[in-house]
């Protein structure tokens, strides 16, 4: 999946990122990459307000899923189930968000057991970052469903 | 603080309320209630996005502990440090986030410690519900600072 689809496929599907205006900057087998501006996701201290970091970064991590899934050629539906947000430092412009598998190594049986059982767990990692620097960190338990 | 009050502030502070087209249902001393409609916070299911449930329960726990330190004439800087949210089923229409305190009998040590060294943690709990039914569940670690 190239950048440009999801991208398109956030905003023309999910209303918030358009509001938030996320943009995606890169996609890998690894990795995904999300980005937002500061000015539509601030707050009254003219930093980011905790729920558009929080949100930036369940997005990359659900993005993270959805890509590995297509790529692989499985139809499923994904459900979120569980996240926990730790905010290191107030951010104080653009920010990212870089989700990555927590156990890439799980990988291959999560594939497995979605086949065999019709759904499967796993959990992302989301670090979000300014200016380099982690700013934040999410932890979120997914599980998908095939039909 | 009246509904309307806080309902202002977070409209002209947080534009992402304003994008998620939150309204304030009740402010009371134990608890504030805040609503979002589904359309703003759809997703790609025709469902609440997760970063829209978990912003508005967010949203609403910092507004309860707002409204409660400056009914105690308290002027403070507000920090969410962590949160960790359960998402229990799907949200299929208009969503309100209902906040209150951990523990409700922790609120004077909390206003004394930060009194004495200008710096006081406190934790809240946020109910998700749609059609009176829970959908949701946040809890919410949050620092207080004094000048």
């Amino acid at each position: 999946m190239l950048p440009v689809e999801l991208e398109q496929f956030l905003q023309n599907h999910i209303p918030l990122s358009k509001a938030m205006q996320v943009s995606v900057v890169d996609v890998g087998d690894e990795t995904v990459v999300l980005r937002a501006p500061l000015a539509p996701n601030i707050n009254h201290r003219e930093t980011v307000f905790g729920g558009s970091a929080s949100a930036l970064a369940i997005l990359s991590a659900w993005s993270l899923l959805k890509v590995r899934l297509s790529e692989a050629g499985i139809v499923s539906r994904l459900v979120i189930q569980r996240n926990t947000m730790d905010y290191l430092s107030p951010i104080q412009g653009e920010f990212v968000a870089r989700a990555t598998l927590q156990h890439p190594q799980g990988w291959q049986k999560f594939i497995q057991t979605l086949a065999r059982k019709k759904k499967a767990r796993i959990v992302v990692s989301a670090e979000v970052q300014h200016e380099n620097q982690v700013v934040g960190r999410l932890t979120g338990e997914f599980v998908a469903f095939c039909a």
